[in-house]
């Protein structure tokens, strides 16, 4: 595994761009070219996720969609998210939590980069239970992704603490202090929608392309406060479609509700809360609704967020302010 | 819709089939001719659910099934189960609960039968909430098939009050009184099981054919008395696979736990409870350590349930003995 390179001091009037920063999901590749001035000079996004590309085959994949960027020498290229995994390019040992902005850095996973640019993965995070491992004593949780978006939109905050959401198909409620993550968890929110919808019974009275029924998604909130099992829940959504108590559109609203509004009952997030929410619109318009139904404030970040994080990893190992 | 027709005394020496029990449900057709004497003479069950019979020809798919036991004249034909459903044979409107077994007997729904013999349809039951049923003050439940499986398990433990659960698709638990129904939930832990393991990521790393492994399945109750969410729960399925700590096999039994883990949860049977299962011998078994779990007794039944409960009505309705 090669060695953390260093970086020097560049030469006044040095116009190359600064970094290719590349988020390389499951599903989807995207990517800026940062310029020497540190604002994104291009982006991309492709339907070129890790599971799309063949083993041993992710730096000519990189290659083949980026070598126009690599070939303007930018200082060096960082990827973030799946791309880490097992089944990405090579495997970034998780960082375990509590875990700092500095320690991410500093286990960044240097490749063999392609045209002699050095070219980093950043680690996924971990909370690994002090006990053990296993089903009996504690069950752990990781992230691949995210922690950069956090690091990036506490740098955009100008904060070093707080609570971040990023929702999506496995949301992750993140607890960040002194530029630390000391804590996070995960919840199949979206995957489970998705599973519902297309494949169980609750599909067949449901439109899961309505716009959001604001009414309907709040007495799923509501809802969710119980503390009967989720798959009793469930049930009754069914049932009331066949009262005709909700449409369609206002299934998918409500259940949408219930689910998230589970999120909200475990992490209870404290009245008057400002939480940082990382998504997209769609994800965000509804987590607000639910941090609003709970007293709490939303500030929203989308990709910019991503963005940040990879700057402020340049800024740490060049030592080149924002 | 024809009138409850009314049943004379037999005359002595006639041996005439007493019934046909059918449980039509969504995915399979199964029926009972039942003698004279009161004993099962034969047993069909076919692949011909609801969902494959073409609107409007429930009385031919009747007939071509069961022609051969209503030549021989029974006295009448009862059928429960998703036939009495809106994509069945005829709607049945639900007896709402608190509902006693003379109310199921009173609210059958009489059909134009085939060759001259009375048929009826047993209608489903529901929870119907005091306020109104809508989304924002009451969630309503349904059942179709199971009351008359309770009503028989009753009959055969010799009880008129007592806590039972049908694991399945749905799982119901349902509690009785004085040979009434005073109220039931469902819970869709079959069918959430189902569509995790084929279609979230969790069949990833998981063999739901593989034999349930006691200890995961444990650890995966334990779990569920978290007050976490299941989407979280669910994805520290995901990751203890990930650590190796749950094998494919394991995952399977762990998940399954979780998910019967919640329904215990919510219900939480009081210690030394004796409930009666009805179902499968798969699920009563993981029901029956699940019970054990929690402290409770489990007792047993299988299809005999179903159709000592439509013996019961056959009784009731025609003043015989059993």
């Amino acid at each position: 595994m090669p060695r953390p390179p260093t970086f020097t001091a560049r030469a006044p009037g040095d116009n190359r761009p600064r970094l290719i920063a590349i988020d390389w999901g499951t599903t989807s590749l995207r990517g800026v070219l940062i310029d020497a001035q540190g604002h994104i000079a291009q982006q991309r996004a492709l339907p070129q996720g890790i599971l799309q590309v063949e083993p041993g085959g992710f730096a000519a994949a990189f290659d083949r969609h980026f070598g126009d960027w690599l070939a303007l020498q930018p200082d060096m290229c960082l990827l973030s998210g799946m791309v880490g995994s097992r089944q990405g390019w090579q495997e970034a040992a998780y960082c375990p939590c509590p875990a700092g902005f500095g320690a991410l850095c500093n286990q960044l996973l240097w490749l063999e980069g392609a045209h002699g640019i050095p070219t980093a993965i950043v680690p996924g995070m971990s909370v690994v239970p002090q006990a053990s491992v296993d089903a009996a004593h504690g069950v752990p949780d990781v992230m691949r992704g995210e922690e950069i978006q956090v690091m990036g939109a506490l740098h955009l905050m100008g904060q070093d603490s707080g609570l971040l959401v990023l929702p999506g198909t496995h949301s992750k409620w993140v607890q960040a202090q002194g530029r630390s993550i000391t804590g996070f968890k995960t919840f199949m929110t979206g995957e489970l929608f998705a599973v519902l919808a297309q494949h169980s019974i609750l599909g067949k009275t449901l439109d899961s392309s309505a716009p959001l029924d604001e009414t309907a998604f709040a007495q799923g909130l509501e809802r969710a406060r119980s503390s009967d099992a989720l798959s009793h829940l469930l049930f009754g959504t069914r049932a009331l479609s066949l009262f005709g108590a909700l449409s369609p559109a206002q299934s998918a609203s409500y259940l949408s509700g219930l689910l998230i509004g589970q999120e909200m009952a475990t992490m209870q997030p404290a009245a008057g809360t400002r939480v940082a929410l990382i998504g997209s619109a769609a994800l965000v318009q509804r987590y607000t609704l639910a941090l609003r139904h709970a007293g709490c404030e939303a500030v929203a970040f989308g990709d910019e967020a991503t963005w940040a994080g990879h700057q402020a990893i340049y800024q740490y190992l060049t030592g080149t302010s924002s």
